[in-house]
């Protein structure tokens, strides 16, 4: 006789459930000190409590629940991811680099703040991210809590994430070719993405042939995530997205609209979804949320 | 019959080896790849290979020998640590921090290359630094491998040097007595100094009494480097020290100096010597160069 099947949340009480506990954790973690240091704690608050879709996070959650992880592991992995994107946000935003008034809706922190504070809370958020990965409390094994480390220092710095802001502004002459945006992305935002997967399945001890379907996975969703960025750029409303639009045209960039339409690039997420979804296939049903994100992130209007 | 015993090495020559194997080091970790984003790379090896006095790298050595720590695992520590100095000198450098031109006789990174690429270039070594000393290169046992990355989180994070660049900054308005000028440069510049300290004792699994007695020796120590550098800053020589000084008394900065007086600063920091070396008597003959450092900190004149 089959057991009842426990009912599965859907993916938005799950998404709604992890921006709450997000929320939660990094209330906690940020006591405003009353010293002459307040502002900065101030800062790092206003650029990680109450905003953002906590896609890394979720992200986590779903990969781990593929191999049995406790969610309180993954959601502290989520934690610092998440302080790792809004570092980036938060140094991507200022005047040297995108010049950026508004971010989710708000104003950035180095206009909400000043610059000095502002790189000062990137700095912290990168620090932190490190700190919490680390603390015992998110995974009684040091080996794997290393690991952790290891793979987001990868993800984060030259080699990834920062390599990619590099390219995405160290190029001014250079018109990048489909191959070369490619890369950009895979780096600048595929790289915090694929460790958010990876994350789960290193707290999960999966096999390497099951880290690698999902690793393949990741990079089919952030290419997706960053197609429907580019759309929303050129398309979107400026409202529903939060912040200012249309400034990749204006600044020239070549993105997968400019080098495929808004059709071709359209038809290239849709390609990429079907292939995201075929790599799941091994993981039957549980992996069903996951495969559900990526529908999500090329259907979604901000 | 006693051995003889093992001639240790001068601290001028162990300053210069370990200079020699920390630019060694960064060489071998540093190679700059053949892709769009060698800019960044180029910067980063402009802040750390070929310059500084690699005093953190030397402390992780001298407090790791009084436990016996393999010199590899300390240098990858001080390695560690030396990165997350060369962030903070990048970040402090930059047009809305203290804007300066030079460093360590040279541009810094800004100026030699651009402020969007220092940015980046900091923020990638802050990461590689938990990248490295999570790696099991560093030591086999990754329990140590965390408990070094939770550390050298709260002393570069909001808590520590972050929050000490906080005061620095934050509080034009606000004149700092002597106990708040105390605080900012324990957190500003002592906390990666004591950092330094405790990663040998880490590596070593030192008692908490002798952890204790090295985090006393580290206060210390960082308020006598922080006084010196203050009076290098009213009396030193620009070519000697190799960036603009006077910038305190320019900006209007309440320091040790300003505080104390000239005299009355150097009497404290004779005071704190002593003091420091009160603090290694326990550890014996084997304490003696972590105590001509605490000397070398008071005589330099750069």
């Amino acid at each position: 006789m089959l057991e009842p099947r426990e009912t599965l949340p859907s993916l938005a009480d799950l998404r709604a459930e992890t921006c709450a506990r997000i929320d939660a954790m990094f209330e906690t973690l940020l006591p405003v000190p009353d010293r002459p240091q307040a502002r900065l704690w101030l800062a790092i608050r206003h650029a990680t409590i109450g905003g953002g879709k906590r896609l890394r996070p979720l992200l986590v959650l779903l990969s781990g629940r593929l191999f049995g992880v406790a969610e309180e592991a993954a959601l502290r992995a989520g934690l610092a991811v998440e302080a790792i994107h809004a570092h980036s946000l938060i140094h991507d935003d200022l005047p040297c680099m995108d010049d950026d008034d508004l971010r989710r809706g708000r104003p950035t922190v180095h206009r909400a703040f000043d610059e000095a504070t502002a790189l000062l809370a990137g700095d912290s958020l990168l620090a932190l991210a490190f700190g919490v990965l680390a603390d015992p409390e998110t995974h009684p094994d040091a080996a794997i809590r290393s690991e952790l480390v290891c793979s987001l220092s990868r993800a984060a710095g030259a080699a990834g994430m920062a390599g990619g802001q590099m390219i995405d502004i160290g190029t001014p002459g250079l018109t990048l070719d489909l191959a070369g945006v490619t890369q950009l992305q895979q780096l600048k935002t595929g790289a915090l993405l694929a460790w958010s997967i990876e994350a789960g399945a290193i707290l999960g001890r999966a096999s390497e042939t099951n880290r690698r379907r999902l690793a393949l996975y990741a990079q089919c969703l952030g290419l997706i995530f960053q197609i429907a960025d580019d759309l929303l750029d050129c398309e979107g409303e400026e409202a529903k997205a939060g912040k200012r639009v249309g400034k990749d045209e204006a600044a020239g960039k070549q993105t997968f609209v400019s080098l495929l339409g808004a059709n071709g690039a359209r038809h290239k997420a849709r390609e990429l979804l079907d292939e995201a979804v075929a790599h799941l296939a091994p993981f039957g049903a549980d992996a069903a949320l996951l495969a559900e994100v990526a529908e999500f992130a090329l259907s979604r209007d901000h």
